[in-house]
């Protein structure tokens, strides 16, 4: 139970309303319950301030007029209610301690109030810092090192020599260190895997969903700096190099050696891939299920993907996309008879 | 071994030839051997007929008459192949009981006939009902419910408070309840997740292929209907709600809220992502690698995907397109220029 | 500790330089430190010679006469290369032998040399060869067998009767043997699971990546064959044939029914589905994105995705792609005014 006054001191906001009266749960505007906090942080939603059964919400001084229940005014909802949220997360957590069914080696240093859960592997040399929770299945190859407070979840695979910060999550089921894609031909047209000798090195306050992959680098290393933000399923080929707070959505993949700046946003099922190294400036967002072939140097918004018709339309005009550059020959060739016609006339014109 | 008679019975079919005879296996019409149970469900593939080595076959009434080897006439020879071909699925079950390496919270209501394998973790207040499978390394956390005889294969993580209905089938390696992508931006430009706390909820038969990811709700939840199937490596994104009897097809992918309608069908990596929420209509089939980025409202046969050809063709046609606007307004200039030649024909011919 | 005459020893080169000359690690040019060998096989790099702090290079004859450092004359740099970085792979092995956590049914069949780690589980009939590693967690269904040498890496399942051939590697949380997609639909209109018996057979030499996903055969065999070699993500559905030498780059995938030829190359996120089988020859290669759904027959180069451009651009082609049929029309019937006033231009000429 938390009271507006409580919520309004931890966000910074100031109460509209009764301060003494108290939440004990948080709730969509659609969905929320009597007792919920609830957010008003769109203004495509702001109707269901009249709707919502919601106690108290937060929002903006540019809705405080209309808002018929009370309300704590901050400058950014979501994030107070993010803040707020926290609370009523019933999460569990693994507790505190080593769980006897854990094989920890014993040159591994672990740090203090870690929370290792059951049938957890940490190799040889590695450093587990204070706080962090690995949780059941969780595998931590030789000579890698966790961050303080990192939470690592269910059968999450971290290969040897990856060293990743403080305050990360992972999701289930993800690998980090995975050998990168390296294959030569030799002289008999055997495919040779070449030898994948780089790390994996992530930064502090990294999120990586569930089902990522992250391979290592080839000879240098893959590095994920601070605040990067991956959805699920996303993967990383090796040597790349993503900058700060950039955000890659569900799916979204990179080919090896491509380098993302900061405060980049890659689009769901986007895909960065091109004959060699591709290079993406800071700032730069790109639309769900682009491809990306060459640099982008400037910032800005880049897309690529098809819209959907429906059948009988696509498949009409896909078939015209596979003609489109006789399409523009004819047209050319009609504009060379139309200015032939022209020049004609004007000769014909100033000839009389 | 099974003999025609009972096959027919099995299947509301009729046998044509010896009832007597018996079957020890099933295999296509191309690679049935002797002892085999095949089926012709599609005339594609009629042909076959004359040279399986099958000794029986389940197919139509219109195909009876051209058949040269015994066979079950039924309505429907996939799904009559499907109710036999049950019986010769080799596939190992855990065996009945709760192996002594599970860790079980003594706060979880377990079921009768459960079959718990060996590592499993089944967190507090779980509830477990009969017949329920969970194989190796299956975690289940806390408040998860899982409905009867639903089969949990190897290494699938379930996150806390996550509802599943009865006979389902989730496959190796998939994450159900994973947090929902949830970021926001605070004052100094850092990246701040966002608590997730919804839920999710999925109804009876429903199919997860293996490395699915299905994220937890934000607030409200994620909502799976009955009888929905996912293939591999499909993603849903938090809040998005499936109508029963939907299919997604391998490594599609839904962003967050988004809102499937009943026997969908969406092809393989198919994405949809929209700037808000995106609704589909029941009855929507979307080609593969459709990128749909607004509702559909009408049921119907969708696509976007664009054609392969050869790499020069394609590369010359893709420069065109990315000039396409351009080409259009030379082609409305030359339109005019002609519209004008006609005017100007009729305004010379009526002035004759 | 390494001599160049050793080094040129085990890649059939010749030193140019002190042959005494010892290294003890590999970097890349650009990132090599003193000690460190590096290698130069892409004409790009070349400049890099000048300033790399390696101690000595693989190169070919041609870059010999610039290079400022000891070298080591190959014919395939990257080759030699892979050989010797070998050697400084420092990824730990599971110790030789079965960690008492393992669980192997007692009619397994296990291997000389073999190295089990916790958690293993191997059922029933299993064939495991002479010196196959099985990391942490790795689960083995009935009746599968794993070829001598083979490494499966932590977190990996192999389900029921699926056949992987000698010196493969499968990384992290890979599923081999899932139940392909087969659905069907009853009378009432429920979507119905057809049994999935086929197996899955791999020949040797087999690279899969982490969280690659590849399904069983619905009756007749999922094949991979020699030396495929498949990266993170990919997925592979029931009946699918993979020629030997093939590659699929990251988060490629392939409906059912699909077959390569050997000596292809798929590109990240490629798609294979159409309305019926697809079979792709040998020697395609096939750029990112695409989408394949119907058979190529011609070695050679595919493409089909479109090229990323800023937000405007792009809207504004994309909403006249989908015009594009009518804009064919609109130029059609431009040309036909044209060719009637020229034949009208001629009628009269000739008239006159």
């Amino acid at each position: 139970m938390l009271s507006l006054a409580e919520i309004a001191h931890r966000t910074q906001g100031h109460v509209v309303g009764d301060e003494q009266i108290c939440i004990s749960g948080v709730g969509s505007l659609a969905n929320a319950k009597t007792g919920d906090l609830t957010h008003l942080s769109n203004q495509r939603y702001r109707a269901q301030l009249h709707t919502t059964k919601a106690t108290a919400v937060l929002l903006t001084e540019e809705n405080v007029a209309e808002c018929p229940i009370p309300s704590v005014v901050v400058s950014n909802p979501q994030l107070a209610f993010a803040e707020i949220a926290n609370d009523f997360d019933k999460r569990e957590r693994i507790p505190v301690g080593i769980d006897p069914t854990a094989r920890i080696d014993s040159s591994a240093q672990i740090g203090d109030g870690v929370r290792i859960g059951p049938n957890v592997r940490v190799s040889a040399d590695c450093v587990i810092a204070d706080g962090v929770e690995l949780c059941t299945n969780v595998c931590v190859g030789a000579q890698s090192a966790i961050g303080r407070e990192t939470s690592i979840r269910e059968n999450v695979v971290i290969y040897h020599d990856v060293q990743i910060g403080a305050r990360c999550t992972v999701h289930a089921n993800t690998a980090i260190g995975v050998d990168g894609f390296g294959i030569t031909v030799d002289e008999t047209g055997t495919l040779q895997e070449i030898p994948q000798v780089g790390r994996v090195l992530i930064g502090d306050d990294v999120l990586l969903g569930a089902s990522v992959t992250i391979d290592r680098g080839a000879i240098d290393d893959t590095v994920i700096h601070d605040n990067v933000k991956l959805d699920d399923q996303v993967h990383i080929g090796h040597n790349c190099v993503l900058g700060a707070h950039t955000i890659m959505c569900g799916c979204a993949g990179l080919a090896g050696s491509v380098t993302l700046g900061e405060y980049c946003v890659l689009g769901g099922s986007v895909g960065v891939a091109g004959e060699g190294p591709v290079s993406i400036a800071g700032g730069v967002e790109i639309g769900a299920m682009t491809l990306v072939t060459r640099d982008i140097t400037e910032p800005g918004r880049y897309s690529g993907a098809t819209l959907h018709t429906d059948n009988r339309t696509w498949r009409r005009n896909m078939l015209r996309l596979n003609e489109l550059d006789t399409i523009v020959k004819r047209l050319r060739r009609v504009e060379r008879i139309l200015e032939k016609q022209t020049s004609n006339d004007v000769n014909s014109s100033s000839a009389k």
